[in-house]
């Protein structure tokens, strides 16, 4: 049988409820999910027959799962991997978990070919996952499956579940499991804010940095891949991505969806852009400089220039300083930033590799750009060393697009339009 | 015996020299404490044997924590939890803490039965945990009580000690300890910024949101309570609520309180506000709008806003955009947010259970105000879906209302001038 | 055979290429950073044997190592510690290290007298450490050291390592490892990012605020030094500044250099500085006012304030509150903070310790100043209350100090410039 727990990258985990009540056809959302493709199509799966569905629709929802896999799973683009019942606190949704993934994988039912494995929501201390990795094992063996065949994922919503992902790289390899299995560690922070008892003054969800930092770890440590939990503001996309962009400087590359939408941010948002751009700090907001025929403008009010013939002032949120040429560059350069595209990352990762071949082992990248500010423009220019470490940190964009490009051939035409089939082709190539 | 182990939560943490020098009546700090009643008595009271008392009065302050419990203790509305001498690196220091305690609790001496814990300071790595907890069980034998009915808490000031929370949840159930008897978790920066060598240019206490979250989740893994240390600053009554603010962010709903006016604020600030307010994002600083006539003013300067007939123009710290109504319209409810008061809180609670009551998952909650900004009135409204989990996760501030209403009946004259009498009833029931 | 392993606190760490390439003498670097002296010579020197150096030189490099130290290790004034090869993931890059190691220690070959450790960097899970220290316990019998003579030292860019630190505590003092030997803990920030696989969108670092916090804490309790990484943009000073400022708010007081001016910054930076100065937040951005003629002058325009007889108008950035002169007074003391110079310093200490001895527990150290805002001179006085908490915690700069005073002679003379004789002598003494 095949199986394709190969992903090094998880970018989207999307959830869709497995049973609804009072439609004809309780599977609608599952099959509709089951015919997303391309961007719209998430890397992971989850047919959510927890919280996403009615407690007494989940047996339906198990027996949805199986049909709608033995039907269309064949032709999903990314892998599979149910979320069933759990709490670390109730043998009885222990073993109704149990039954349901019983059912799933029992190979007579059809649905097993398209099967990756399973979430399981709730876990509590290390002792509580060995529990649930028993109940894979014994299913793996009822089935004829090699053990540890079946991915385990797990949501991170509670203090103890947090505390057992540092643990998670010594128990693994004992003889008495298969947590070799493991596969995601998605943080849940709705439960894990009410699991912590913590209160904000609006009721928004606290922010969590450190969870998800521990979480990043825990998958580093042990080998597996790191997701944020749901954003539920479906209509604020910036805001998404603003958390998306927090969570990769975390090293958390995958994040939860709840809508094909969000979906397309989410597979989207990890990769290098297709157009390079540059940042300017205008007084501590950070604001894209406007590109107008190859110069880069700043439209704002926060920062103003005047060239007065021999020297400028730069005024930046009421603060002046009169600087000469040089100063001034100086200055704009520690207000400036870039954002590499793909295809300077791409450039930059090739012309190291030739210096290193021909053996010189670190080179300067260097970015420069014509500025504007009310109407000034001045010319800056700057450098950063590459050396073997900086070459290494900075492929994990690519090694991601990489990994993306190898099993997701269904988003070879849409990454083709973002960035051109020659980038596409080159980045595929780099570095290897 | 009555033991009262029983609170959930702790919103205030108190500290009392327990012997003056050079006073008449040296236990005088502790008599007058011993009085206080209502929002200005802690949940935790902690005659203060160790940082607050002289070491050379520390034998005499035993002996009146022993006479004013035995004098006033059946009156006081918290639990009575003081605080010994130990400490990670002196033998000698713990045996005199040890010596303490058994004097402290030894029934002839009338003060057990308002005793309800002690507080170990300056603890180090789990082993020096279950030093201090054999103490306890020895004088717990020796006094004839039952194993574990001695409340221990202990002031994390060291890293040792930080790590050492993790382990809790493993060690506690193990037949060797009594470790189940551990209550709270209490964060002592000033000496955890000594023994973490931490220097600050003016000398100030460094925030340590590492450890108050660590404390926390320590907390949330074993089943004890978090409380932050002292605030220096009693003057600084919008510092000392920041940080409860902070704190309650990280699940951490218990501070340390210095004076009857810091027990006051600590006691209220953790409860939702009697009323609702709007609160402004004014490019960077929160400001909360002021109402008038049931319209939320905004009076300051960093945000302008015209009609100009078709269109607004909004100015947020200089930077000008002209919107239609409806751009101006979300752009509004991007910066606002709402401050729901305990009634809109229990509302909504009640609006859910009816609804899934009746079978629906999810319900939208509305707000909706008349926002004015130089002399420009606009309606903005926002729904948030609330679901199960929603729901579970906003309840922490009524169960943390249901426990001080059960535990204080001092106090339910306050809450009913602070809230009304209607609504103490209502948050009283809801959800139960 | 004297060993030096008795610093309590190291500033800089400082890394030296073992051999060039293509140059006459491949030792030149190593040559060169021997005869560092005073202010430009660091605590730690380490001769960097692995990253630094070029893979096919890295034989050479031992060599060179042994050479320089057997020159010129007697003059050095700093410890010195080369970095060697090690990989997690590869026994044979690990058999490489030893190899070196047995050799760099070989007391024949002359460096030994002058070697104080050695740096493992790539470390990963507790159990790769202890194989490390297996082979320092091999290198000491093979060349008739006591075991543990050697210090290690180990840099932290894994996910598994930062997990790994937390048990060292537990781990050190078992009868099958010398685990003692223990010195620094390195953050290692470019490789972390690698393998937590961190992305930015300009490519720059991310902070890594837990990682530096984990590594304070793993250090103070388990008796270690935590030391940041490398700061890659060498002509930024103010920033190298600012990251140090931000890390000793961590407890984590030593930070790696790459030249020597950044040796002069990193050296300099953690002891308290030469004069005291005022701080005003300017409307979110903190300034240090100038001083004129004993007044405290701000000169920006972010905070505007008149006098208009009876009251004033104080405005920050562009918020108008109009105040009589104590509201003023209360206004501007939450908006400015002292920082104390070493002399302001060693007086707090000074004039505690005296109250102490007379039976004081507890002082108020005043700071008092005239301020000066467009022309408006208004005088400001805050008290803080020191205890002897407070006193420990303050004294973390001064106990530095000491440590440097007497392990560094040859930064007396800089010492003495920088602070006055007097003040050198005061704070090489105060509170011992």
């Amino acid at each position: 049988m095949e199986r394709r727990h190969t992903r090094k990258f998880v970018r989207t985990f999307f959830t869709t409820p497995t049973a609804l009540e009072g439609e004809e056809d309780s599977a609608k959302m599952l099959n509709r999910a089951a015919d997303l493709r391309g961007m719209e199509a998430p890397d992971v799966w989850v047919p959510d027959n927890e919280d996403a569905t009615a407690p007494s629709m989940r047996d339906e929802g198990a027996q949805n799962i199986i049909d709608v896999l033995a039907d269309k799973g064949d032709g999903f683009p990314g892998e599979v991997h149910p979320r069933i019942v759990w709490h670390r606190d109730s043998p009885t949704t222990r073993h109704q978990g149990f039954k349901h993934m019983l059912e799933i994988a029992d190979p007579d039912n059809g649905a097993l070919d398209n099967l990756d494995g399973f979430v399981i929501p709730e876990v509590g201390g290390i002792d509580d996952w060995k529990k649930a990795d028993e109940f894979f094992t014994i299913v793996e063996h009822e089935h004829g499956l090699e053990e540890g065949s079946l991915a385990m994922s797990v949501i991170i919503e509670s203090g103890a579940a947090e505390l057992a992902m540092r643990k998670l790289r010594d128990e693994m390899g004992k003889p008495d499991n298969n947590l070799e299995r493991m596969f995601l560690l998605v943080d849940g922070e709705v439960d894990y804010t009410k699991d912590m008892r913590a209160i904000t003054p609006t009721g928004g969800l606290p922010e969590w940095p450190e969870l998800r930092h521990n979480t990043s770890r825990g998958a580093s440590a042990a080998g597996c891949i790191a997701v944020d939990g749901p954003y539920d503001d479906i209509r604020d996309v910036d805001g998404y991505n603003e958390r998306m962009t927090d969570n990769q400087a975390k090293g958390m590359l995958g994040i939860w969806s709840l809508t094909p939408g969000q979906v397309v941010e989410a597979n989207t948002n990890p990769l290098p852009p297709a157009t390079g751009s540059w940042l300017l700090d205008a007084d501590g907001r950070e604001v894209e400089l406007t590109e107008e025929d190859g110069v880069f403008v700043y439209n704002g009010d926060r920062i103003s220039l005047t060239d007065e013939g021999d020297e400028y002032v730069l005024a930046v949120g009421g603060d002046e300083q009169t600087l000469d040429e040089d100063a001034l560059v100086d200055e704009l350069l520690g207000l400036t930033s870039y954002v590499p595209s793909m295809d300077d990352i791409v450039d930059s990762m090739e012309e190291f590799e030739a210096a290193r071949d021909a053996g010189t082992g670190a080179i300067a990248i260097t970015r420069s750009a014509t500025l504007e500010i009310d109407g000034v423009e001045v010319d800056i220019s700057t450098d950063r060393m590459w050396d073997e470490a900086t070459y290494q940190a900075a492929k994990t964009p690519i090694t991601l697009f990489q990994d993306v490009y190898e099993h997701r051939p269904d988003q070879h035409d849409d990454l083709a339009e973002l960035y051109s089939e020659d980038v596409v082709e080159r980045a595929a190539s780099v570095g290897n």
